[in-house]
């Protein structure tokens, strides 16, 4: 996706966010602002691709805070507020005894709903009570759009970028679909810490690398995927996969910008900027698929 | 006040917002974003003041769009939707016959409540029921910060900087209470087109010369007010008014750098920036003297 005049103010946003995460000290939050300005005077035009804009001041903005994961407590934070949660979206997507199709449909409208919600910010400002009302509408709406019966018919070797944790846990329900029809997951995590994006450590400690069949790394921190540090195996994947799920919007801003066929994007649009880019509009559940 | 390592992103921001605005090019969108980057970059750092840092970035914009007034539109909108819902507002502070104070307190809040409302906005999405159910919400809950009675003994020669179009409407409670009691309004409004500030252009097609005893200008379109830009007769009438009343936040910016006595500040603090600066919390109501 190619940056959008809405992108720049966005991102110096997210650099005073993580700033404030990373210190009080406001000097140093200055200077991180200052480092985001400074990486847009410098390579801010149109027609840049906006994910690697978004690399590039944030990983200025770690540089200058001295902080390689700003993300670390709210990261914790989104994955126990998450698992907190999983059984009630278990229950739902289960509930009736779907057959393989619908359920797959279902499993994918639950993780899209986790890429809805900021997990970090859940843990302290919403019950569970809360959380439950608001997947639930979410779940009733179902998918804004929704090739999910398109892509049933190619899941034998399925490559699935992750995106943030939290978000992670609930996409649990898709490998555990996938996996339980006698089909294969790899799972792409990033390389090292950037946002809230779920790296192998996170993998780990969530013992999520047992509910897959590999899990392979983006090779750095970009936001996204980016294409000149990403390991030959990751490349080798994307090449052979039946099919690739992106999940969320930083891996669709970078996982556009290459033909590879049939990819699924699956994500929650949250940004005028990302809506118009797929023709869609904001607050749209989408899994749309690309053959 | 000086900048908050809040306030680029939020500049940026409304840059972007008025490119739309001003133009459907998205290249000439970008063009006035980048615009405000490059001002970012040349006098952005910790200390120097934000009012001085927006004026900047705002007159980078309207020449770059080679646009005097993008809010020209949205100005004229706010106007009549708050011509329409001045009666409302006249008929709720006037309710059981007030004595003088009362009543000048509550012209205060209506004003306040003025400066919360984007009446741009209000025309096109709000019924006339909502912005009255909203306005009497806020009217209840009252002022968050009261020094009203101690402005009451300052009223003989008030100088009164204007905030925005719509909002000025409501402001005319304030000087048909000060004029009432026989006192005298100097109102005071931008020296040209900026944001959706208030013009001379706009008070006289308003007739709003008609409800004061004189009308200055800032003598320029900066935000808030820029004293090296200022005529001598404004400087002259701060220094010989019995109270200054400054409404809004571009105002509270640019005044608070300097030392002018008594000053009440009101406004409703919409940004934690300007808050913070006040020592008051985001959402509140403010009267606000300093003597």
């Amino acid at each position: 996706m190619k940056i959008n005049p809405a992108c720049p103010h966005c991102l110096l946003a997210r650099v005073h966010y993580e700033a404030q995460l990373s210190t009080d000290d406001e000097e140093l939050q200055h200077k991180a602002v200052i480092g985001g300005i400074d990486v847009l005077n410098e390579i801010y035009k149109r027609g840049v691709t906006s994910g690697s804009v978004a690399t590039l001041i944030h990983r200025k903005a770690y540089e200058i805070l001295n902080d390689n994961d700003p993300y670390f407590k709210v990261k914790q934070q989104s994955n126990r507020a998450a698992k907190r949660l999983l059984p009630f979206a278990h229950s739902l997507i289960h509930e009736g005894n779907p057959d393989t199709g619908e359920l797959f449909k279902r499993a994918v409208l639950a993780s899209v709903i986790g890429n809805y919600f900021d997990f970090g910010i859940l843990e302290f400002n919403v019950t569970v009570d809360m959380f439950d009302r608001t997947f639930t509408e979410l779940f009733e709406r179902g998918l804004d759009v929704d090739d999910t019966p398109r892509m049933l018919e190619m899941l034998d070797n399925v490559v699935y970028v992750a995106d943030n944790c939290g978000e992670i846990v609930l996409d649990t329900l898709v490998f555990d679909v996938i996996r339980n029809m006698g089909y294969k997951v790899t799972l792409v995590v990033r390389g090292s810490p950037i946002l809230t994006d779920v790296t192998m450590e996170d993998v780990r400690t969530l013992g999520i690398d047992k509910k897959v069949d590999h899990v392979l790394t983006t090779g750095s921190n970009a936001v996204g995927v980016c294409f000149e540090e990403a390991p030959d195996e990751l490349l080798e994947a994307f090449d052979s996969a039946s099919l690739i799920i992106s999940k969320g919007m930083a891996n669709y801003e970078t996982l556009s910008e290459r033909k590879f066929r049939p990819i699924a994007y699956m994500l929650r649009t949250k940004c005028q900027s990302v809506a118009s880019d797929m023709g869609l509009e904001v607050g749209y559940s989408v899994a749309k698929l690309l053959e």
